[in-house]
């Protein structure tokens, strides 16, 4: 199998939240997967073998998958014999809400927050194209997003909330083992953490030590990641 | 089994949205409970039977519990012949999950939404109580809040985003068949469709169609509300 991430300068270090969650899915599953590292350009030209402008995209022999979600759909559905990485049907539609729930509330405000800090680990073509590309979205200037980040913080504290509070009454988001809600999670953790130097958590909130059990699965695969923090 | 529920002058109309979610789960599981109507100031002088100060609480035999979220774990265990309202340890982990995302998201400005409306509901002693518990806990008067609509209406509408994107893709939040995550859901309409005449939901909503589908279970036990809208 192959995995197309998204990386910057540094080619070792993806950072995608959507790619970590397929790589936490993989070896949820016991699956390898080699890394095909790619730049921001590289990926906004179109990975034409797969139809696609974003990453990850997962190819198994002659499957072509894109979309993080339709990848976890395809291994679930292609190796049912290993361990299940959604936990049942109603688990799985209730992933798929936690898939659309954590867009507004979590990926908008933390991309706010560390978008001035990834254009710093590109390189001079990806960081053209990260600017002219980023600041339309964001409706501001990359500095401008660093005068706004108390604002940021506060905004990503307060959404932060309902997970510390869940996480007070079990382990995973998953109850008692981690499922694929757990991953979709941790892949955004682990996308500011490669990128940035803010802390987002606090030692004394429950997700702070979620992460740290989500840095021990599978021999420390999240571990391995180089933390900027 | 006897379910105490919240009443306001019609004592024929519980609008809690705690008990609404016990009552689907409870038609979920078949099972049967005779209501018990209680109004606001009942419920704050105290159930001493059961040590609560909130609705529900079910009284199954023996058995007190209080807490909807507490008395449908209790119904899982207590029945688990009967089918599953969560569908497995996963499912029930993530609909922990959503019970603390609603919260603020969800619970805090539809209540803003509709806290006057309720306010008309009720009888004078009520209202007294609900006036003076109410307007410190919301930062201001009733009649403020009916000010605030438009703003609070478009906060409503930016959180329920998810939920409508969520269902472009499946039939309920727990696939193709409902589960507890739904009747966590549905409790928050039936509520405000009870105490409030404001269309939360417009007709080309995925949760409109949705709502309409939760409105024919179980022999349209959700439809029984006298609905002001």
């Amino acid at each position: 199998m192959k995995l197309y991430e998204l990386v910057g300068r540094d080619e070792s270090q993806g950072f995608s939240p959507f790619v970590w969650r397929i790589r936490m899915a993989l070896a949820h599953k016991g699956l390898k997967a080699e890394l095909v590292p790619l730049h921001f350009t590289q990926i906004a030209d179109g990975l034409h073998f797969a139809d696609s402008k974003t990453v990850p995209v997962l190819v198994d022999g002659d499957n072509i998958i894109k979309d993080s979600w339709d990848i976890a759909c395809y291994l679930e559905a292609a190796y049912p014999d290993k361990p299940s990485i959604f936990g049942g049907s109603t688990a799985k539609a209730q992933a798929r809400l936690l898939n659309s729930q954590i867009i507004k509330s979590l990926l908008v405000p933390f991309f706010k927050a560390v978008v001035a800090d990834i254009y710093e680990l590109l390189d001079d073509k990806d960081q053209q194209y990260f600017r002219a590309s980023r600041e339309p979205r964001l409706g501001c200037t990359l500095g401008e997003t660093i005068d706004a980040r108390p604002e940021t913080l506060k905004i990503i504290k307060e959404n932060l909330w309902p997970y510390n509070q869940c996480l007070k009454d079990q382990h995973y988001f998953g109850g008692d083992h981690p499922a694929y809600s757990d991953y979709i999670l941790y892949g955004t953790f682990q996308w500011v953490r490669a990128t940035s130097k803010i802390q987002f958590l606090e030692e004394d909130e429950t997700l702070y030590k979620w992460r740290q059990n989500m840095d021990e699965l599978f021999g420390g695969l999240g571990k391995s990641l180089k933390s900027r923090q």
